[in-house]
């Protein structure tokens, strides 16, 4: 008899996002006339920039003659990419990272889901909560909790992030093998200093642990004082692995391009106590089990690093910052606390009541889509996510439905 | 101190493929005025049909213009692809399989890499021997066997496939509850009739057990008696799920795209011995780990259906099934034992010697590169693959080579 992986079924009944998506049809229903204004998933809206479009029918062209079609590229992704990404976000900041050490892949939600494969049942992961569902539930199906009790799984350890500590989570009291960390952070915006981080390179150090680095949102940083990536701080080569994304960089996410950095010098420890290298493990699951980007999206990617793409994707961002502006801005006039939205394209905010009742509330009484915070964790209770991934006209709609409906959202 | 998963120590040194490459560019690097024709890897070598080219530029421009951009779209796929798959693989020769059972990915070795996700631990796994090595790598990554011994991982149940049983496997003695099948076979080109489908299909539903049905090369069937997918057998929907690409049947290997048949009624059974749905559970995999297929990718393979892209992906078959005659006519005439090439890419040759020693010496006195049986399983010894996969020109000239060196191929 075929058995099933029983770990599946200690997952909650849906992903966050089908679940919230079911609440709007079901409204939607109810109220065909009524036009929504999604603030919720966070998804681009903007085209791809014209350096990348027409790279991309170039390489469409390409595919459609015999002298210069191409079959099956490297499972690593071109050279071209490789070398592109390694130069630009990496060398130019002054980090050690060359081509052979990132890993192109058609999304960091796959990235970062497939990544724990590479590492034994028995690895204690923390999390931080509010979190991006995507890192528990992998582990939750990989067999490494326990079951779901009082909104959280059994033996998980649990980074809280709060207004306290400004949403960058303490080093934990219990030896974690397996760290999550994402900045700017989805959901909350937080953004991490050096010496934050830096804090999280020497616990890894000491605890021969490894950090998982999502930077999916570094294109939105533009505070000088805020490192873009992990390999800025020393000694992070040894006991980090970084996940990117052209998906908000470039408006990728129905384009499908992303990578992840495993440095050379990364390891873990097999059963025998031996140091294995992760960058070859890495290579191995990817070579095995992935068979590389489609050649016209990398080739599309590459043109992200051109003068015009690179102006064209500053532009992009530049007005989604310019949304996240407005938005806070509005959530001040209401008296509403919120962070995020500096160097980031998400605002959290202390809603004052349930999140999911207010997610109700906003969107009966405003028309507008939130992402409730609860829905990333129970420290997300109290809260919802806004995103600025909008046009500035229903960024500027939405804050006047916000205002209109102020005293029907007040608990 | 953070452990890997050490089944990745059991692997075999590299991926058969790195190997021939290891093999060819060290040739290239002693004799670099020597042109190699290339009949190992099986990547196609004309350029997609213009029907995608035209679908594909399109939905670039779509891509580039605000009111037609998409961002991120189902995981499971577009409704638009998933229908035309539905009524023309499926409900137009019988099956009985909707649009909401198909899964769009970006690559069946993915798929059918990642399927073994949703089972037990500890499930039996039969794999024909030879065979696709992903089957037996991504279950070995998962600790469904034991070591590497002579040749054979112990815990696996190893299906022959010989000259004997005409490379069809016979039912197992053992039960086995997970079973890998590839038809057209890849490496061997055999077929199978309904008939000897249909006792796997009855052995699956006796011992509760479940057929991944590896499907990939099904555009090459031209012999009218010969089932083109699993569920032209009767009470197929209960016991298999089935693996398609557009790799083989459009010229995709380099385009990416795929996708997996789970039918609703597919069924296995967790801890408690309840039976639990896999559509739900594949359903749960796809969209906590993969976020869709690149937009413009799936108009391009949507094109693959109209009556223009069905016309031009006939010729393109048309076209590789004439270089594997000519490739089974020159070696009738070198008097080489050999099956496949008439309903498949691919032809499996008797090659008389050690099949890396017949590797080595093709490439020596022949500049030909194929690949041996040996890399697929122990019963491949003896044995290599020639790919129809090149132009008629090089086929041609391939064989002339291969008639040259006949003295010095020969055992």
């Amino acid at each position: 008899m075929l058995h099933i992986n029983d770990n599946y079924l200690k997952l909650q009944a849906s992903y966050l996002f089908a679940d919230i998506a079911h609440r709007i049809s079901v409204f939607q229903q109810k109220h065909p006339e009524r036009e929504l204004i999604r603030m919720g998933i966070g998804d681009v809206t903007n085209p791809l920039p014209q350096a990348c479009i027409t790279a991309f029918h170039k390489a469409v062209d390409e595919m459609g003659a015999a002298a210069t079609f191409r079959g099956y590229g490297p499972e690593q992704g071109y050279e071209f990419l490789r070398q592109a990404i390694a130069e630009h976000d990496f060398q130019s900041r002054g980090a050690d990272i060359d081509a052979g050490e990132i890993f192109i892949s058609d999304g960091a939600k796959c990235d970062t889901g497939n990544i724990q494969e590479l590492f034994a049942q028995g690895a204690r992961i923390a999390v931080p909560d509010p979190v991006y569902p995507v890192y528990v539930d992998t582990n939750v199906m990989a067999g490494r909790t326990g079951v779901w009790a009082q909104g959280r799984y059994q033996g998980l350890i649990y980074l809280d992030c709060t207004a306290a500590n400004g949403y960058v989570p303490e080093l934990p009291a219990e030896k974690a093998d397996l760290i999550y960390l994402c900045f700017p952070n989805n959901p909350t915006g937080a953004t991490v200093s050096r010496e934050q981080l830096g804090l999280w390179v020497d616990y890894a150090h000491k605890h021969q642990a490894l950090i998982l680095f999502d930077a999916a949102y570094e294109a939105f940083i533009r505070d000088e004082r805020l490192p873009h990536t992990i390999y800025e701080i020393p000694g992070a080569r040894e006991v980090a692995i970084e996940f990117r994304s052209f998906s908000k960089s470039a408006g990728f996410t129905g384009t499908r391009c992303a990578y992840t950095v495993v440095p050379r010098d990364c390891r873990a420890w097999d059963a025998a106590g031996r140091e294995q290298s992760l960058h070859g493990l890495w290579n191995r699951r990817h070579s095995t089990k992935f068979n590389g980007v489609s050649y016209p999206v990398q080739r599309a990617a590459e043109a992200v690093y051109s003068r015009e793409g690179q102006a064209q994707c500053r532009a992009l961002i530049d007005g989604y910052l310019e949304n996240a502006r407005l938005i806070g801005e509005a959530l001040d006039e209401l008296g509403y606390q919120h962070v995020g939205g500096s160097n980031s394209p998400y605002i959290w905010v202390a809603c004052g009541r349930d999140s999911w009742e207010f997610f109700d509330l906003l969107l009966t009484h405003a028309g507008v889509v939130c992402t409730p915070g609860a829905g990333f964790g129970r420290c997300g209770e109290g809260y919802v996510r806004l995103s600025a991934f909008n046009s500035g006209e229903n960024v500027q709609k939405a804050m006047e439905r916000l205002a209109g409906a102020a005293r029907m959202l007040k608990a």
